[in-house]
């Protein structure tokens, strides 16, 4: 990691961010992603928002979750979930299981399950007891990558070039259990080769650990995400952890240990998963929020939504292209170069009732700086076209 | 860690556990530490609840969650709460910030916490760019322990004996930056020698980190835990980490950075401190018994509270001698020796309607199982009597 590097590398970048008021807006909420700013009422939309489908918005999930806050008079059992817990955790894990046809366990946050599971699968526990070689693809999430000391203290630790097939073929020949570790969609654009992993899996008996909190809701049919929905259903090598909280509109994470009924699996991850043995749960809110989330992804209102979402994401492309154009994913990044450049135009965006994530290292390298945009389903075209015309005379302008 | 070896002690205790029905039991509230089982409507008093003061139950904190889902419309905002935030969430950490009188930030959970703190502080970040020493006491709670590797990554990392005051003492002398890591009420009963600690700090520079999960609340003024009620005011040479889901009553985890106002201790912890940089905040209904836990922490109400707690604990003490019998903590450890005799134990006080927690391997060694107990002030001295003389009774009958 080296802490101390990273700040004296970017914290002057987060001063000029926070400086140009682009960081740290307290907010109220307008709904469909418009907030209004407490500090001077400016209204506006927020263009690099993680709620894919404005599920965060919707009236049936709010209601689910303040009625079970009621309902249940507390907000948990206060007292570790492996011992004593709520019906409407059981409920939501349940909803969650069905869904993705899965063994589901529920945690506080996705970063949380990461903390959870891959000390686990590094153990062995998932591989007959033997410690896999754990390979990690370079790009993979924060939270991810945050766990290489832990995971070195139970397995060898690798990191590969991102996405390369041909280095991880190699590790499979060479070594007799590998474990790969990536994200299905990354949150910085791209997603993984699931087939070709899959091919890999088929060929090696390569384990997959995927990171699915920008697949699940997004992608495939109920909103299985990019993964689940190219396996069909999962098998006992593939393991995958996501938040409940972004695209799924509620509180959380999870993981998805194994095919539905896998027992033993469910007993070691809540006996020895770390946070998900001693830590918080998700709260009765978020628990509701769940539950109906899960049955607003088997209704057809989702297909609507995602639909919605694919026209969103093809306006965009049409009028701004980017690396990503025509991926199909929510998730574009407008290369800038510059870090200053970057938040002067994202400044500019803001003014004109747009918010963007400037993004800089350490999330990407150092010189590449640019805007993250995410799209939602509800956003409406006029806001897509306005913004996508803004955004090309504001890098024209500002070359 | 060494999962693997971890699980092959103990997976068969907590078969045994599951199979007595002491472990995943499904249940519903009653209020006041009452549940019902949803297999069979068995009614029974978690005697091993960490609500202290009975806030899970408090009908003012369940109200403001409800109320704060319904008036934000949503959970959260959707994206990173360093770039745009709900005013809730400022109020929330102001509350905090004023009834502790510390800079506080707030993450999903204590165990969030500890991943945001510990590296950070391990960098250097808070010690002048230099990275300390840094000395864990034995005992110190499992998300600390798990941290190690990482903190490993930035500093040197020792560990010492609980409560070994010459050891660290020792240390001081020898390195010229040195950071101790502890809890200030430990999860399974005593207390660090916080005056003593101070001593050092005052004496050598010694940086003091806290986990005060147990302590806020429970101990001192308004309920501002062990270390500050100790301190009197916070200083820059220490750090606490607290959870806000436990004595406090509400969801999530906080940490107090130092004095009221330490900004770029703020920013850095905002821009570097891991899952609080990348990961959930706690959601509005969190949010919300926050704010409503902080009024009531100010107000007459809680003292009263506190004292119905101590003449809880009292009364217990009288009943039943354990180790940490008079020291005013709400925790106490029921020694029994044998893993198996511990869950007979558990189970036959389960069936007359007292939950209690069987601890063993890996939360204390192997061969010392006991029960814990963790007192509440909303617990009625019936209860507690009869609980205490059917302890006293199976423990003899079962010798």
């Amino acid at each position: 990691m080296n802490i101390k590097k990273t700040i004296g590398i970017s914290n002057d970048f987060w001063n000029v961010t926070a400086a140009s008021g682009m960081a740290g807006i307290v907010a109220g909420n307008l709904g469909a992603g418009r907030y209004t700013t407490r500090a001077d009422g400016h209204e506006f939309l927020n263009m690099s928002s993680y709620s894919y489908l404005g599920l965060d918005s919707h009236p049936a999930l709010i209601r689910a979750a303040a009625d079970a806050v009621t309902e249940n008079a507390s907000l948990n059992t206060s007292v570790s979930r492996m011992r004593v817990h709520f019906g409407i955790l059981r409920d939501a894990e349940d909803a969650l299981s069905d869904l993705f046809r899965v063994e589901a366990v529920t945690l506080a946050s996705c970063a949380a399950a990461a903390w959870s599971a891959l000390p686990l699968v590094a153990s062995g526990a998932f591989t007959g007891d033997v410690p896999p070689l754990m390979v990690f693809d370079k790009h993979a999430h924060f939270c991810l990558n945050a766990m290489k000391p832990s995971v070195a203290d139970e397995a060898e630790v690798r990191t590969i070039a991102h996405n390369d097939l041909d280095a991880l073929e190699e590790l499979c020949r060479t070594h007799p259990n590998v474990a790969y570790v990536a994200d299905g969609v990354y949150s910085t654009g791209g997603r993984a080769p699931v087939r070709e992993l899959l091919r890999l899996q088929e060929k090696y008996g390569l384990f997959l650990f995927f990171d699915e909190a920008h697949g699940v809701s997004t992608c495939g049919d109920q909103g299985r995400g990019l993964v689940l929905d190219t396996m069909g259903e999962i098998n006992d090598r593939t393991l995958i952890i996501t938040s409940l909280n972004k695209g799924f509109g509620a509180s959380g994470g999870a993981i998805f240990l194994g095919p539905r009924g896998s027992r033993h699996r469910r007993d070691l991850a809540l006996r020895y998963g770390g946070p998900l043995t001693w830590s918080q749960r998700i709260n009765t809110a978020g628990l509701g929020a769940i539950t109906a989330s899960a049955e607003l992804h088997r209704s057809p209102e989702l297909k609507e939504l995602q639909l919605r979402l694919q026209q969103n994401i093809d306006r965009f492309d049409a009028l701004v292209p980017t690396a990503q154009s025509g991926d199909g994913l929510p998730i574009r990044f407008i290369d800038i170069g510059s870090e200053e450049k970057t938040v002067r135009i994202g400044r500019a965006l803001l003014s004109e009732g747009y918010y963007t994530s400037a993004l800089f290292f350490p999330v990407i390298a150092r010189g590449k700086a640019g805007l993250r945009i995410m799209l939602r389903a509800d956003m409406t075209r006029t806001d897509i076209e306005h913004f996508g015309r803004l955004v090309n005379e504001l890098r024209s302008r500002n070359d």
